[in-house]
């Protein structure tokens, strides 16, 4: 097809690299481990946005903004926090730069050394809890749902887009409660928001369930997570949720007045996802063509390419995709016309193929004088003859058709590689045949966690909450076990 | 009325300090310099955003999303942009925390010091023209129309909420020509967006000019500002576009084919508003009773109060409060309903007045017996009673004048507060008695311009673009003046 796009089957991860440059998603930029995100990405991103913002409004959450620097003695208040980011911080050290007095050009000014340095956050529970302090007197001033749509940095040394970069971009919930059962109930909640935006809006669908200790947020008493699985068989964390208890009340001293007037250190919760969730998006819908776009996603859901040779033709065939597009945009449907000259059909197909687009119409004289036109599926690379008097509408639930479609077919996929086994060495061999998801029985300690780990490189990606309880024995140690848990290798 | 709030004639600055923390709109971090938006103040922020991302993208932008940090080497490529930022970055030094080998607890790892050091923005051109030089080839590639919305660092000695902040939001266009006259062309398309927004959406008055050479942005050809008038008679720079002409090209050997197949460079804008709007909005229309908004921007527009004293009569005035606010649903006006038990209808009163609602219904038990509503504006502190049946779309009526009343009063408050002067010791005395607006010769020199600041402190806002021209001498030097330009102290 002229895409000189690496297969899956050849170098999966070669393919997801190419396939994010060439269809304009982002692109590395001078700055070590942090991306450019480009319009085309950037758009997709907006209408994640878009629906997790109309979400998160609708359960009563409102937009705040909080500082970008953290002080350092704020970011060591609560112990196990600070242990799990402490790694990866960016520090501001200065304030100030000038010229070298040795005419070496522009240095750090030595002499505007901050008193205190200044995290750049990785995560802003500490500031916010600061804030709160101030915010939080009686029960009356709770709930309190707050969440932030932010740029944050963690220092990775191995990076890759969307994936793992040093700054990405995300929202972040915080929310204060007068009870434990609510704070819980919170949590939970805004697991299952993510599980419904990730699974109806982006087409992928996900586990839900809860992290082991090892695998929780550092501070979190519980995390409530959505795992997706990817075609490569590897599972992906697409958003987690965090039952906070009262650590970070105690650790910034947030007390409230109870409704019999008995002071109480408030309980929390905090929720994220990020632009990592395009990652998943491209691992999870997108083939040897280019990126596959879910139609809630796509920045343009349909786009109409007038086939001609002389301006006669091109007349006749825009006047029908004018047509064409007024009829689709009163539908409510985001189309674009691709009536530029510089390009001939064949490099647009192409283009657009690349890019994801869910729905190619193609208009040549023919088709002017039939009255037809001609639509192209992304995600299944079908072409159909259409009459132009009824394609509006037929584009309209052929989108709705491709929505489902992408999200049956990723179902299909993740049943074949999910495997139940009862043995370590079966666990061994499907995870080096296959990979996927595989239950298998664990005895709940950390330390048999670890030697999987160790040996294996799979990771306890959750304990689902959507399944039966079937007791069993550990796959290693042979010790009892409530239920099988989730192993994978992960993103 | 309860509200504790200075008043405007007893000190101006002690009351938009106090008037920001009291209406929730902000209030100052533990970070120095940088402060927490609250919830109802970003609401605010929000509704800008949404209407200028709208303008802007129906002029052809795009969004994206370029790196927080610069490297240090980037930042000091324009001279004159180094020159105009360097003395306010903040700089990350390292990456890395770690427990401190003597148990003083947590210290920056001096083993992670980074090789070059990182800017955290001030300002994107640098990392961004980096980015153009891989995106532009040839005249096909141009324009290139991009907006990222953005937080930014400049480090600040005074800072003030909104006005002058360490960190504050912004959005930052930053767009790519073939020719200089398309380039101009977009600087001034882009300031004549800022004033159609910040005049009709938020209904401040401003004049739209060009800056003097000193007074331009860093690297600069041109700066294109809006400027307005506030309440104690100083000016606030609005919005700015900047024609960069090829600096930033040439800095970072950014060429393009053009349609002869010559290389050349190419010719930028970049222009921006920010959170400091929010003070303009402030110390335009808000009084001592707290803020005022213009409906545009309110997130409410409307807010009912209840008025009762039994079960009974909560029930009664619930209903007509329910029915009228479907009813203004249904036009597409932000309504609440405040049925909170926990406060009585004058401390809600008092609270939404300091919020700046502007237009507050109160329905008490005579008024479900009459079949009225009384209907309060926050503008005029003037109230009327209205039939329920006419209310809704008299209240629709009632917000449009609202916003044009609060333009007309800015507008003739500006023309009062205009002099036009003659002689440099007139100049003195309307600045010293007045300030406000002042129309004065000045002969076109940097160095009349900095004696007139410092002498007086008051600088030239800028050389306004729909003046007449009308040739004089300058009220200093009595050198030749093509025009009048227009002085005020600034914030």
């Amino acid at each position: 097809m002229g895409k000189n796009l690496t297969t899956r089957a050849e170098d999966y991860s070669k393919w997801y690299n190419e396939l994010v440059i060439k269809a304009d998603l982002a692109e590395n930029s001078g700055v070590r481990g942090c991306m450019v995100i480009k319009p085309y990405g950037f758009a997709i991103w907006e209408r994640m946005q878009a629906e997790l913002d109309r979400m998160f409004k609708e359960t009563g959450h409102q937009n705040a903004y909080f500082p970008l620097f953290i002080p350092k003695s704020y970011f060591s208040k609560e112990a196990s926090h600070v242990d799990g980011f402490a790694k990866e911080c960016a520090v501001v050290t200065h304030y100030r730069l000038k010229n070298d007095p040795d005419g070496n050009g522009i240095i750090v000014d030595p002499e505007a050394k901050l008193e205190e340095e200044l995290i750049v956050r990785p995560t802003s529970e500490t500031i916010i809890w600061d804030t709160y302090r101030k915010w939080i007197q009686s029960y009356r001033d709770l709930p309190l749902l707050i969440n932030q749509w932010a740029n944050v940095v963690r220092w990775e040394l191995r990076t890759r887009l969307f994936l793992r970069t040093a700054e990405f971009l995300w929202q972040e919930g915080h929310t204060a409660h007068a009870t434990k059962d609510e704070a819980i109930a919170e949590a939970e909640q805004m697991m299952n928001i993510y599980a419904e935006f990730v699974e109806n809006f982006m087409a992928i669908p996900v586990i839900k369930g809860l992290k082991t200790e090892s695998e929780r947020f550092a501070g979190a008493l519980e995390t409530y997570c959505i795992e997706a699985l990817m075609q490569d068989g590897k599972a992906l964390q697409a958003g987690t949720s965090h039952f906070l208890g009262q650590n970070f009340a105690k650790a910034f001293d947030v007390k409230f007045a109870n409704k019999e007037g008995k002071q109480d250190y408030v309980w929390a919760t905090s929720w994220g996802v990020s632009t990592r969730l395009i990652g998943a998006l491209i691992m999870t819908h997108s083939d040897d063509n280019g990126l596959v776009l879910p139609p809630n996603l796509a920045p343009d859901q349909v786009v109409i390419v007038p086939i001609y040779r002389d301006d006669e033709q091109f007349e006749a065939t825009s006047n029908v995709a004018n047509e064409l597009m007024a009829e689709l945009r009163s539908l409510g449907i985001r189309v674009k016309f691709d009536n530029r000259d510089t390009h001939k059909p064949g490099w647009k197909f192409n283009e657009y193929e690349l890019k994801g687009v869910p729905v190619r119409i193609a208009i040549g004289p023919k088709d002017v004088e039939n009255g037809t036109v001609e639509v192209a599926r992304r995600d299944t690379l079908s072409k159909e003859m259409m009459n132009k008097s009824e394609a509006a509408s037929a584009i309209k639930e052929l989108l709705d058709e491709i929505q489902k479609n992408l999200f049956t077919k990723a179902i299909d996929f993740r049943k074949e590689n999910t495997t139940e086994v009862s043995s370590y060495s079966e666990f061994k061999e499907v995870l080096e045949s296959n990979g996927g998801f595989i239950l298998a029985h664990w005895d709940g300690t950390p330390e048999t966690e670890e030697q999987i780990k160790n040996e294996t490189k799979a990771t306890i990606r959750c304990i689902p909450i959507d399944a039966d309880d079937a007791s069993g024995s550990c796959m290693v140690t042979g010790k009892p076990s409530a239920r099988k848990v989730i192993f994978a290798k992960a993103y």
